[in-house]
């Protein structure tokens, strides 16, 4: 897997793949930043007149529900069916499914919909996707992580789909394969769209590998930059210089480094 | 009010409130971000359809019209109502007042309909909602600063809210106390979306505790860390710096730095 | 030219104009930071109800159809059409036209709608606007920029504006005056919205000098700022901390600094 890591960096870099996103308004800007800081090239196209022929350019698309409106939905089933008509791989991120019965909604129409390749969210929003009652506030995890494994595999094996739980301990899955990652820093959870971000790596590497190397890889990125980027912190500085630090981190990431710190268990 | 504001950062790093935003599209990362630095949790969901549920599990409302569209504008309304049914608070930023007939008559709607607990601009917006004739140019403020503790006092005893005017000295009045404040500095002009992440910091703090000591923490807090990001400045570092600075301020302000910095006047 | 620029720079921070934007939501926030950086005042409005109003109170206008969509057109020519009609600078950026039909359409019904004073694009947009047949993958050129001075020449004329190429090489065009800067670094291509970013520069240039010397100040200001962003970076320092010392670079520009740095060739 080491290995198959470094490959996907390295073509990355060759290959520039262009990665559509129909993303929300909070986070869209460190999306196409960490989408470019990984060696991809990123385009936010999201009007229903133009997303169809924006998805034919693309390599692969990363759907993502944080600031959802009525029209973004139909725009995203549009590029959605025709990513999936061309067999390119679309990434899902369910944020905060669950949380109200509309979002709930949209999500299961997107999967029923798009047939997503790569379904990335935290235990709360796998859950919930897998039918099972837990406790949504917001855009953030409350759910605790047992039987994770177990949700996430039934789930990925239901949908014929990557699931990708992130987490203190991060999972992913095909339904027989599974990897779990020990990467990543609790300062994570102070910034806004580290979820987000993580799904914009995701789809990068998807672009260009399998989709389970893809997840695996797009999340061992996010987990080791968040290690880089505390270590790297000074004294009086917080999360501002954090998430800078990411990028940084990212953008200079190379085969050395994740072998260095990956932590698969 | 010492004691007051470090116990209120105390309960929000461990209580950790939903804040629910409706706002604008420039700066919605850098209030998410705030709120997170502060030690909530923001969720920014503005889709009409989900407004009012997404509002039940928040322990306060943001709603700020900076980019505001006819759609955006009703979902506040229901937000805004359903958060006012709930006796959370809500803090309206009413960006750019006054710069437009239309966006005076939103803002005179969404005061008539949904009642805010806190309204927080400039000196020319609340001059503006004062009825109170004043040049208004974009979205910063161009007004004079005197009678502006009076014109404060009364616009808080007429809509029975606490009001707040940031600029170079801070009023905080709920028409009985009145704070003013001398922190800050002047590079906060120089970076957008300082007054929008201010509102995201008194929504916080209000969840937290009464309306009129969170206005004043929440103000207080951006106005030193205003004043820290500035001192950190070394040669050639300029507002993209600064800004940073802020973040990393806000998310390692404690007890201590408040009581060594604060000014109140 | 020199003397030119260190002028319009010297009157921005006089001045203070303020520049009204119709943008896109993944780089907004770069834009307004970037505005306020080199001495302009902000302003983001886009509801159709309001632009011709806002549009009434600005020195400038500056319309990008990054994410685009069919409301935000119509409020685009409104506001277009005011500014044409009170005689202050319209700079255009076509952001990934050529990408998808409807983008194009749109960009050709701004141009005859509006007749913007300057157009900001990549080789590849401006060959599309020129009617040359080229390769558009997403938002980021890949047309190679042979003949890119005559082409850009020939659309200055036909248009009877400013267009302005960015690129490894950078043209600026009237359609007699010609200007090439030899500035900027190749990590501006790796972090989103630097060409957004020049475009509101222009913009603000633009609102205190003619609009060739406006567009040329714009662009050699984001070229040498990305030449001092590069410099200042450290071993470990990748695209995150490169764009805040954009934003530093810009901030703290000054005469002596674009005397030195500057490459017409």
């Amino acid at each position: 897997m080491h290995d198959a890591m470094g490959q996907v960096l390295a073509k990355l870099k060759q290959t520039r793949p262009l990665i559509h996103h129909l993303t929300n308004y909070v986070t869209a800007n460190d999306s196409a930043n960490m989408t470019l800081a990984i060696g991809a090239s990123p385009v936010m196209a999201s009007e229903i007149q133009e997303v169809e022929e924006m998805a034919g350019h693309a390599a692969a698309l990363v759907l993502n529900i944080g600031t959802l409106n009525a029209q973004t939905v139909e725009a995203m089933v549009v590029a959605g069916k025709a990513a999936a008509a061309r067999k390119i791989p679309v990434v899902f991120d369910p944020v905060g499914v669950g949380a109200t019965a509309y979002r709930t909604a949209v999500a299961e129409r997107i999967i029923r919909e798009v047939s997503p390749s790569v379904i990335r969210g935290n235990m709360a929003e796998i859950k919930i996707l897998s039918g099972i009652r837990t406790e949504v506030k917001g855009v953030d995890s409350v759910a605790d992580e047992t039987d994770a494994a177990a949700v996430a595999g039934r789930l990925a094996k239901e949908l014929n789909c990557v699931v990708a739980v992130t987490g203190k301990v991060d999972i992913i899955t095909d339904g027989s394969q599974l990897t779990r990652l020990d990467n990543g820093h609790v300062m994570l959870t102070r910034v806004t769209g580290t979820g987000c971000m993580t799904s914009s790596l995701v789809g990068s590497c998807c672009a260009v590998s399998d989709c389970f190397s893809g997840a695996v890889t797009g999340i061992a990125v996010m987990g080791i930059a968040g290690e880089i980027a505390h270590q790297r912190l000074a004294a009086g500085e917080g999360t501002g210089t954090f998430r800078i630090h990411l990028f940084d981190a990212v953008s200079t990431m190379d085969d050395a480094t994740i072998r260095r710190y990956i932590r698969l268990i």
